[in-house]
């Protein structure tokens, strides 16, 4: 079988990532190129991993034609333009969250990808977790009976560097709580209708001056009634923790996974072990499930299992939870589209 | 040493506990007697215990020399009443909370002990449970650093029975989530400003024609910047489910406790144990702690652990709350008092 | 209901524990008497639990007509001639383990019972603890078909203090092991045939010129073909540690349970709890439910679940894993009830 | 750098896991070719992973030139047959365990490997694993004291194929139990100086009439005192067991990992969760990490972390529980080297 020759753009800690997985560990696709516009970089992971291009633009990059599909990870405000620049190429996109920063922005994604033909799928790798996809399969097989309460806790151990907001990550809701909001979308099976969030800077002192938020605590009304509450936290100090809950009718699924390695100490001072400490160990394999099944779905033609109408879904329930946090009341998430109808109009 | 004449008042489960504890566990206490408007109850009781008096109503019980303090565990729309009784007879009182099911309501009680110069002790027992007790002094020996999350999980296994909501338990926010508005107060050492509800009858379908909610989801803003959230579930199914995090900015602390016996059973579809089911079970100790420390209080002329002002303070949240729920929108908890005093005027 | 009337002869922290269970929580005993050598604890105790009698003799105790049932918890060495002394005087026996240090003196304290027609009971508490009674039912129902592995592991945070064993404890086997022992037959419902041990004084240099092991490793062959392994150590240091393992064909069932409080503290070192530090907090409610049960025997007439023979088993085991270590050779219980034959004859 | 040519001999599921490890996941080494007798299974692997080359026999495939080094995964009896064809043609060798089925036969895969200068890097890959090798980091560090107890159980959850035993596996004790065997020397950092067993066929029928044990209990005494068990078990039902724990004298380590994916269910019955089912799942993080730590030893010229004098000690471990058990009594570890001298002379 002919392989999908795949570009990462981005050399991050996820574009490399995402290149190593590509690599080694993807056995129909092959990695022929990487781009960033730190060509050092670039050129470092190329040589590091055994590959002979690497390009300063994506739009060197998709000049290929042995490239036939193009990992974004890039920064996030560059994700939009980065999306056009492969559709317009005729590649296939895998593209990290969010997909754009303005729902504006990801009608314009999709509408490059339709216009192009070209498959888009969102990185909301977290349903590519075997314990996430068990959790999922089971609430669809009526094993909890009717979802009523959502629950899901994502924490950084340390925050990322200052130069990743600077690079425009977006805000904290759009950046880090979307993965619980395509969670929440996703297991419970129902749309989020309202939210509320409160917000604050209050585990790296250093964000203050740049306006960012560091914790999250959001509010979610489900249209079929079910009730839920998210939370983000990009510090969290002990460890890198991620942990979901599903409350259903008959039964509960919890999803989390503290701790890292078999090893137990046990002393006067009590039993420890150590835990998750990095979001690149605790989804190793659900990343490489994600690019596996990408490459799958652009070889024989497949949907994406995460759509770029997921990606809209879960920005409007971010933008409704900044609103929230930042004008002091509860928000219906039609209102942030409404209000970008009401932009775009 | 003299001993505590000790009387209960109302002889349900709560009430059943409370004299069995002073019948038998608190070695400076001496049950006296026990009260329900339900005679029979009253008297089953006593003979269990075999104990003398019983009687249908607090005002006989309180006429006794050889009772020095009361235990309140009646429905709580007579929790008022009940310490006024007592009050005005010059008995010390622990009552069940809450102490009342207005912010005048506690005022009224407060007035009534400290005119009658009686000690009024609320029974918020999870502060005497010794994982939350040892949470309490870690946080305050500034082991987590400053608290900056807060987050509490309250489900019964199974609802209170119908007759409960009718004998006057007081709505879901009052009854339950008032013990995670009370650890809320006091594991963060600061007063909830602000709160956001969001609630529904999703798991009780019986609750809806009583207008019941029998799940909520509290958003918690506190004074000095710290977010929170609390939830109440009438019904989860697997088990009873306390659950309270605080995440400080050096660590994090966690008190849950789901497993109730030592066993663990392996077989081919995995590894499964059981869980607690009651809160008579889970906080067996804690009620005996709370009673042992209130017969110490009162013996010795010391101020009670949780005190009315507590109280007040917990009730005013979760009136917030329910009016936040009610009213769709962000309450802030100032709004309760200046509401009542309004009202008061 | 008439209620038994109870004494207890030995009054340290075992013979506390009971006379406490009995004073207070056991509804159909009434604590009569308490008696220890050390007559000033005697008085101490009685006068805590405010009881009237106390005695520096057994012999004195049993001459009292309101004592129907005596609890014997003093040094192991003085169990056979108490239960002697009790039986002569008529009185119903729970004695704690082991019932006597040789096989012919079990067979002297089962005659000394059978001669009085009193029920002699043996504190293999264990059996009492709700995990271990529902892995012996679940066993017992076929649940994990059937047993082809034990273990069992006890091990104390702390050894008891010399003048423990100066008393006559026994050897470590015969104290400590022993529970392991009487587990395994009753778990596994099959005699041990044969055991190998090693042991040593490895934790507790001060037990080295006591010529006491404070460390065994008892290799188990069950008649049926089972195989099984248990272990004592005096020292953990960490907590109070029993574990047991049940291998069936079909499932297999653990009891275990390491932490004692709900709280968990998660820093950058990892996530830490306590352990569970004695056996009297481990197993307060086997104790409770061991008296109770004891006491309804007598009360109606049943057969205590714990025999004499069971005792006999368990000691015979004890012995022969003595001699395996003393001797360096595996050794086959049945050598030791024939060598206690050739002594007697 | 110049990368290190691997050929892999046996492609059963062992050498195919090391072959996929050797083509995709060690940067430093490149596969160049697989042998099996079975030359149907060695094409059909080479053609998954896409190297070209595949052998029906080791001699063919140490004559290539492009190799300079064998993992030997073939069936354990032709383990010593295969180091030497290896070692005569100057390859470096990664053999599975067990080197040999006899002292002899060590003494001699050593002397072929010394005689050529290879490197002979034996394949107890458990002490790559992150928590084995963190716990012997801290023992050596002196974080738990001095070692008393040491224990061990390796449990499969199915066993392997009839097939498995009769291509020459070895008996139980060396194939599987030499694990623990290896585990305890080097954890202890002492020799095993004598041990006992307990084995029978209590799992499997079917392997009553092999003749082969599934089941064995070994007691261990080390040279310096400290005592210990082991326990290996063909078929646990419930999940591949791997537990192990060290007692010292001022701490406890523990390396055990039963739950496989993060995923909890909560349900009327109680809460349950899977279990790692396959040795390939526990340990694949040290089968990749002992590949790449025997690939740079080889470029370095440095020693491998487990010698083949390892191999020889453990074997004669597990010799002597093999006669233990067969001749019913303790056996000394000596009597198995010497036993090999007497023979040998």
């Amino acid at each position: 079988m002919a392989k999908l020759g795949v570009g990462v753009v981005g050399v991050g800690r996820m574009g490399r990532r995402h290149a190593e997985n590509a690599r080694s560990l993807v056995s129909e696709a092959k990695l022929v190129a990487v781009a960033d516009v730190d060509i050092e970089a670039a050129r470092r992971l190329a040589a590091d991993l055994e590959i002979e291009h690497s390009y300063s633009s994506i739009e060197e990059l998709v000049e290929r034609k042995d490239v036939d599909a193009v990992v974004i990870a890039s920064p996030s405000r560059f994700h939009l333009s980065h999306v056009q620049n492969a559709a317009e190429a005729g590649k296939h996109i895998l593209c990290e969250k969010p997909l754009a920063l303005t729902i504006d922005g990801v009608d314009d994604a999709i509408a490059a990808a339709r216009g192009a033909k070209v498959l888009l799928q969102v990185g909301f790798m977290r349903r590519y977790d075997p314990a996430y996809a068990e959790a999922c399969k089971r609430i669809e097989a009526g094993e909890i009976g009717t979802p009523i309460i959502f629950r899901s806790i994502g924490r950084d151990r340390q925050p990322p560097p200052l130069s990743f907001y600077q690079s425009g990550s977006g805000p904290l809701f759009l950046d880090s709580t979307i993965h619980e909001f395509d969670l929440a979308r996703w297991l419970i099976h129902d749309e989020v209708a309202e939210v509320h969030a409160f917000g604050g800077t209050l585990a790296c002192p250093e964000l203050v001056e740049l306006g960012e938020l560091d914790a999250g605590m959001v509010n979610l009304r489900f249209s079929g009634g079910a009730i839920g509450n998210v939370e983000s936290l990009r510090q969290s100090r002990y460890g890198y923790d991620i942990y979901t809950e599903v409350v259903g009718s008959k039964a509960t699924l919890r999803v989390g996974y503290l701790q890292q390695t078999a090893l137990t100490i046990l002393n006067g001072e009590g039993v420890g072990h150590d835990v998750v400490d990095h979001f690149l160990v605790r989804f190793a394999e659900a990343y490489l499930n994600q690019l596996r099944d990408f490459v799958r779905n652009v070889l024989t033609g497949s949907q994406p299992r995460v759509s770029a109408e997921d990606a809209r879904q879960a920005l409007a329930i971010a933008l409704a939870a900044a609103r929230s946090q930042h004008d002091g009341r509860a928000v219906r998430v039609s209102e942030e589209t409404r209000a970008e109808i009401r932009a775009a109009s």
